[in-house]
């Protein structure tokens, strides 16, 4: 019986890459008064629930997703943990 | 003298409200050949850098900064951790 998982799935720039969105966010910042703060980067974070056989199955198919679609390779990484989830509960008959 | 910190921001939508780029995002993975994926939600992730007297007023003053500008309070919630780093490498004189 196949198990739920539940991976949740960080998307970053790669470090030398200009990330115009967090420099936004930190003029947006120091303009409120939060002068503490030094740089910003902003990043993706995805919840995606996956059924699989087991954790490492899932782990394969996680890291495939973000290869595939869910981080641009040219500019981004992307790290994932899995959680196991109880499955999704049915209406009683 | 002031510590240097990291807070990891996890941006996510309200559980009720809709998240079409969620949906997106897995039917391209449903496309792909990932029928075993369920539901997928889309956040934010942001790292900040600040400075602080210690750890309780980082946490503060990241609180503040989520309630003032990065999460929108009317559809979004978040999250932080914190981290210590080291102070930045400055040249030698």
């Amino acid at each position: 019986m196949a198990s739920h998982f539940l991976a949740k799935v960080y998307v970053t720039l790669k470090p030398t890459v200009n990330d115009p969105q967090g420099l936004t966010v930190r003029n947006g910042l120091h303009n409120l008064g939060f002068a503490e703060v030094g740089g910003v980067r902003v990043g993706k974070f995805l919840e995606v629930q996956l059924e699989a056989g087991d954790r490492e199955e899932a782990a394969r198919r996680v890291q495939e997703m973000g290869r595939q679609l869910l981080a641009n390779p040219v500019i981004e990484q992307f790290r994932f943990d899995l959680e196991d989830v109880p499955p999704p509960t049915r209406p009683s008959p």
